[in-house]
């Protein structure tokens, strides 16, 4: 997908929520748990519900690991899905992967070409021969992490080099001469709030993934009166808020029904800029 | 495996080798792709032969996840191939991985309980909730990648804070707040030459696992001369070099071979240590 469907997509429906599919066995209604396939039964009821409030999915690869073959099986499955199903929505595989080059083109090849998804996290650390792999393929994207949502993010994101840049000021800089604003995103944190700003200052165009409304106490109004561009130039995730909504039969609704309020706040937001 | 054990092996067999298994179906010799199982097949035949000449394996994930469910398996026989036949070699799952704290216990889960690896290699870039989680287990060890053996290395890793500190020190100074040199390694490439003193003033005691000897072309040497510690505190690792050494029939000789020459090498410097 490009970045001008993708703004099309937001635009039409009046949303640029994801959908974080971090599926968990352990939290999941008892009444699905008897499907042979749990996990995707789950992620598939989950889809049919939400699809019409949101742009795009984002399964968490360490939910599906964590089960083995028989989770990346679900994965697998799930993507397929969507892809057969949903083709209109952006798939992003939130692997955070990042190696030597050689090792990069391995995770680009297994992501783009074996999972057919169109999105995937990395990580910065290993710099420009980690990243530049993802950046060979048509109509992919690799989503860089710049500024992340949780308390660690402190720890060395925010290190001011003897310029007074930030180390997330510095990737923003350095990785938009690999990348540009067709096939890369970042990674900023909801719960980063004014400092969207910044981010703003370093990247004005690139669309953000935003992880962390919701259970992690970031705000959308926050995030859209700093973050906001005149093409949105967001993708604002809420995984937990909108998946385990309910812990009953009924999950699947409930799960549509967290989501649509959330596209009805982004339709608010998406107003002030088409005005 | 403690410390304690490490130690005791490297000195027993007189080496601190530890053979990368980057599994290609690409580059491995025509007499084995029609294995049932080539993958499997082809580490079978390689750890077999370099057992005795080195206390480590490291197979690298995305070698297997780029060929799905079926290079997962093969990935899965082959730590269940080493735990019963080498119980005594450690594996490391070099996975890079590192997410925030409830992702990042999932991945722990994933390798330590259910893939039951000894070692995972885990990036910075999220500080400390993404590295703590895999601390939690006992005889298990995270590997944190300071600074690593590529050409990018020196996007981020180098950059100087205020202070003068550059972003490896950084790492190596704050993840000792949170591990110890009983569970927590570094990643630190051979490629690095004399920057091996400044590891070490930050890191004196911490086990270093480095690779780019042999293809990337780091010096063995200079790795020694710089970063050997009373108790070694070195993990050399050789992937290309040992396991790609010959695509004849052979290719399994020729590997034990490699690693024999590399681990007569590691014995003269282990020996320097010990007078």
């Amino acid at each position: 997908m490009n970045r001008e469907q993708l703004i099309k997509q937001i635009f039409t429906k009046k949303s640029f929520l994801c959908v974080g599919l971090d599926t968990d066995l352990n939290k999941m209604p008892e009444c699905i748990k008897n499907s042979e396939d749990p996990i995707f039964a789950f992620n598939k009821a989950i889809i049919d519900a939400t699809a019409p409030y949101c742009v795009s999915y984002k399964p968490n690869l360490a939910f599906y690991e964590c089960y083995g073959l028989k989770g990346l099986a679900s994965f697998e499955k799930t993507i397929s899905y969507l892809k057969k199903f949903y083709p209109e929505h952006l798939i992003i595989a939130d692997a955070k992967r990042g190696d030597i080059g050689n090792t990069s083109a391995m995770y680009a090849k297994t992501f783009f070409d074996e999972y057919n998804v169109d999105a995937l996290t990395v990580a910065p650390y290993m710099g420009e021969d980690s990243i530049t792999p993802f950046l060979e393929y048509d109509n992919k994207w690799v989503i860089v992490l710049a500024l992340t949502s949780n308390k660690g993010s402190h720890d060395f994101q925010l290190t001011q080099d003897q310029n007074g840049e930030r180390l997330f000021e510095k990737v923003l800089r350095r990785t938009q001469d690999w990348g540009t604003i067709e096939n890369m995103m970042y990674v900023v944190g909801a719960t980063q709030g004014e400092m969207f700003k910044d981010i703003r200052k370093c990247a004005p165009q690139h669309f953000l993934l935003v992880p962390g409304v919701g259970a992690q106490g970031g705000s959308l109004q926050d995030v859209c009166k700093y973050g906001m561009n005149k093409d949105c130039g967001l993708l604002v995730n809420s995984s937990r808020g909108i998946i385990y909504a309910s812990k009953d039969e009924n999950f699947a609704e409930a799960a549509a029904e967290k989501a649509k309020e959330l596209q009805k706040e982004m339709a608010i937001e998406l107003e002030k800029i088409i005005k």
